[in-house]
């Protein structure tokens, strides 16, 4: 596998304009109760509502015209599809985007909105990549992997980028950079482009407590998946990491973090109350551990990606309405 | 009144690292849904959650030492109490802030935090002015006014600043920029900077539908008044304008729009889901004109102040739990 900064600063041209430097966002209540310094990256506040559209569009940037001619698919529990779809949308490209039946309605909405056919599975009896490969050979589409893919990586990479570049301007030293987690493309390629900079800060990614695939892929050394069940923490419901995302994740020190639905709730109505920031149960993970797990980060500077903010409004309000 | 660019000018290098450089948000749902470009000052995402600590942070630092020493007293229904009680807190003085007994809980929270003394008054049947003005005589306080004040619009108007150099930046040609209106600081200082850069922009204030305290001074010239009731759009509620902000206010040609509860409710859902930004009720009143009033808007490039964020849980709980 060929990955490195080298990519993720071509991805980085690529990209230049098409897609949104989110902000480094604050907040002293969040740092009294949590005892550290926590910068969160807004990455709710990306094009798309999530950091998928900087991986998906860095590949559709990357294909032949051909390719981008015949369209392309993407599986997806809902932004990698919103992602892929706004990107076609953006090359000239058509999308499809296969999404399990319990999709979030805003994510479903969003593939639309932005031009993609959607096409369910039963996630209970149906592999999403069956699916997706099964369309893919049939319409002579190209495959959006959603993690396992150089240019996906080197796409969300661009996150880590921004986040040096914006630690520089704050005059921040960090110790730590907490990334969700499911496949690993976020924090592989965030990962490598934070510790390129700043190879002293100690990465951690965040899984859904009883299902850390990562931890295990790391520790075991191959790619370990979970059952596929519908979850609250959807953006990070993956059942399987990727094989690349795991090697690149493989030369990092990374600690691994787990947090349950009711930590992610604490930390949507953290960032709502504290931040003004609306985060989806998946993109609240990393704030989340960080709430969490307090004796882990007390007294350092944190940096906290809030990945996405595509939660339906139902729920965001279940979960204000049902807070302390 | 002494009041123009150069006021404004001063404050921004008075607030210089302190204060929040808060993005211009956008989003392509809400183009589509308004049928113009609008672009969203999200001053929600500033320090203490609205634009306020602007002008309170301007006006305490030009205090002598003997003022900050004696302590600041602020009436206030809640936004400009943080942003007073924060000012304070960090340049060594004390505040007293005197909010309605039916403040949002955040905000009376959020005084607190900042290390403030909160003192109660019942809106119904005492005037905040009055309570504010004897609290001050008492103890030798001085009085950071909310609004009427040269100091605190020139803070304000750093929101301008901000916004004409985001648009360059961005390289955007504006037709209007669209501000909440209470007293008037925010309106006042911002067309002030906006129009001072781009004299072609043409400025809307935004009052409570039945309310058109700042609209109906405008005609008439001189300062008008409404009865003082609790409000849904708490951060709009001002009783009166002030003699200053009319008076800067009169040197342009504003126009003015009426918005309804309902039509902000909206606003606030709007924010959530195509913007991932949590605003107030009162915040989101530049949004819910441009929402209500497409035809005024129609294919123009609309600046929005998003002036604040701060919402109780459980009233955006039930906002976004009665949408559709």
């Amino acid at each position: 596998m060929d990955f490195g900064i080298d990519n993720i600063r071509a991805a980085a041209q690529r990209l230049e304009g098409r897609v949104r430097r989110t902000p480094l966002l604050s907040s002293p209540m969040l740092d009294q109760l949590t005892g550290a310094t926590v910068l969160v990256k807004a990455e709710a506040l990306q094009l798309t509502g999530s950091f998928k559209i900087r991986g998906a569009l860095n590949t559709l940037l990357s294909l032949s015209d051909e390719e981008r001619a015949a369209g392309v698919l993407a599986f997806s529990t809902g932004n990698h599809g919103q992602a892929v779809a706004a990107s076609a949308q953006m090359t000239g490209s058509t999308a499809t985007i296969v999404m399990p039946q319990d999709a979030p309605r805003i994510k479903v909405d969003g593939c639309r909105w932005w031009g993609a056919e959607v096409v369910f599975y039963d996630p209970a009896t149906q592999d999403r990549e069956v699916v997706g490969r099964e369309l893919v050979a049939e319409r002579g589409l190209t495959l959006v992997h959603p993690y396992d893919d150089v240019r996906v990586m080197s796409g969300q990479g661009t996150v880590g980028l921004e986040i040096v570049d914006q630690l520089g301007e704050g005059g921040y030293s960090p110790d730590a950079v907490v990334l969700p987690c499911s496949g690993g493309g976020l924090s592989s390629g965030t990962i490598e482009a934070v510790r390129h900079s700043l190879p002293g800060v100690t990465p951690f990614v965040v899984e859904r407590a009883g299902y850390p695939k990562m931890a295990r892929s790391l520790a075991s050394g191959q790619v370990e998946k979970v059952p596929a069940v519908p979850v609250f923490l959807d953006a990070i419901g993956s059942p399987t990491v990727g094989q690349h995302t795991l090697e690149a994740l493989s030369r990092h020190p990374v600690e691994a973090l787990e947090v349950t639905d009711d930590q992610a709730r604490v930390a949507m109505r953290e960032a709502v109350r504290t931040l003004k920031l609306v985060v989806e149960p998946g993109g609240s993970a990393a704030l989340a551990a960080v709430l969490a797990h307090k004796e882990r980060f007390a007294g350092q500077t944190v940096v906290v990606v809030a990945s996405g903010g595509n939660v339906d409004a139902s729920v965001l309000a279940e979960v204000l309405a049902t807070g302390p």
